[in-house]
């Protein structure tokens, strides 16, 4: 039996290491960095991030995206960024937003989630737009093979509310709706902390999507995969407020403001964050 | 000026052309076709599926996660695929579902749409689960450079209700806010055929979900990536009874029905399809 992702997660949280370092080579990112804008580049700055991250961070997060526009190549370059990270012995989450029914779903998981797979991670964002029960495509993976799901719950950019709100046919928000859908899941497998996880943007005001965060639930923490910290600008300071009874789960996810000073600087600006994120959780 | 994604699907079906043969390369179906479960096997049924399908059907359909999961040799063997399929002339739709918001939902653009790309196509398949103002990320290429884009708006899959039903601010379900949506952003575009189009299941029941099949709209005809046709047990004789005002923009999507034959059987399947569209459409 693998330790479950959660256990892993816990295991992370309990040695005060909650940061996420997103790995998203924009062009814009390769310039801050004078360089040019190509897959090999992608691939240079995600191995310095890699080797800066490994056993200070508590995982990283590469946007596949930035990798996919250079086709086959940027998968190539991503391959040997992950084989760094598994060797580092960092976790990774792949941040693919995939999402589709049956056997296609399960060929995603087969894509991230597999031992084995070239692109083996040890847990994948998704969507849910085709059903959670859809994900049930990934459970050999994470109750037999110890990998995670972070599903798309409420995100900062402002398109989102006409859907995230929309209201199923509980009365939650469909934002919601995910979060007790994952928060069902993570109770089936037991633990301390869950395996499916939820994608929160740190500065959506969790109150406005009727998220839940005054509850204190038995079971399992949920994972919260927070983006918007750092550059986006939300404070890690205030990660208790804003999250509440979530906090426990939170993974501070940065990208640009570890990234973009330049390879010089990543080593400095982890160790800031994991300064504030200490001091939050103190 | 290029032409509209639009324009070149209404030249289509003027020609009688509603067909878009579906590439998965799933393991059954690689073993259909007495071939092991490796890359370089997805790649040559692909191409050969292209070398039967071309000047035959509207389009042909990758579903790209049957090749993503072989990693980066999985999208060698894709480029291959697709650049056989541009040489053929073939419209080219990447199942890919992709989401997400700002410069990355962008940056999926520039894959899969971005002209030079080495995974370019003439259209993708989306999810909107982060609103459908973010799909704006593609107008560049939706509006300069003659691409498309198809918005998951109802599937059939059962899990897939307790999403899609949920309702939005104006009272519409999810799933036909999404429709009204790409009727908006057809409407800016004008043209005979808009190049926004839906993707609804044929085996869907259009009324459960609250989508106005009934109403004759101005303005471009919606494309509608309509799956579910032969293996999954639609039948093309009732297109236009299933989908009533939105039969006009509907492509016939079979994966199974078509490939899982055998290579020898490809060119009859799609004859055979062909003959029941022109039936239906006459």
């Amino acid at each position: 039996m693998t330790d479950t992702f959660g256990g892993r997660l816990a295991a992370q949280f309990a040695a005060g290491r909650r940061l996420c370092v997103g790995i998203d080579p924009h062009a814009s990112t390769l310039a801050a960095w004078q360089l040019d804008d190509t897959a090999a580049n992608a691939e240079r700055l995600g191995r310095e991030v890699v080797a800066a991250a490994a056993g200070e961070v508590a995982c990283i997060k590469p946007q596949i995206a930035f990798f996919e526009r250079f086709g086959s190549a940027g998968y190539v370059a991503l391959e040997r960024v992950f084989a760094d990270a598994r060797e580092a012995g960092l976790l990774v989450i792949a941040d693919v937003k995939r999402g589709d029914i049956g056997s296609t779903f399960a060929a995603y998981a087969d894509a991230w989630l597999k031992p084995g797979s070239p692109l083996e991670a040890d847990a994948m964002t998704v969507h849910a737009y085709q059903g959670l029960g859809t994900l049930a495509g990934a459970s050999e993976y994470t109750s037999e093979h110890g990998k995670g799901l972070f599903v798309l719950s409420a995100t900062s950019n402002p398109e989102a509310k006409a859907v995230q709100l929309a209201h199923v046919e509980t009365g939650e928000t469909l934002a919601q709706y995910v979060l007790s859908g994952a928060r069902d899941m993570n109770a089936a497998q037991g633990g301390e902390v869950g395996s499916v996880g939820v994608v929160l943007g740190a500065t959506v005001n969790l109150d406005d999507f009727a998220i839940d965060r005054a509850t204190t639930h038995d079971g399992p923490v949920v994972p919260v995969l927070a983006p918007g910290f750092g550059f986006q600008g939300a404070s890690v300071g205030e990660v208790r407020e804003l999250f509440a009874s979530l906090a426990a789960g939170v993974l501070v996810s940065e990208s640009r403001s570890i990234v973009n000073g330049g390879a010089d600087q990543v080593g400095s600006s982890i160790a800031l964050s994991n300064e504030r994120i200490m001091e939050a959780y103190a």
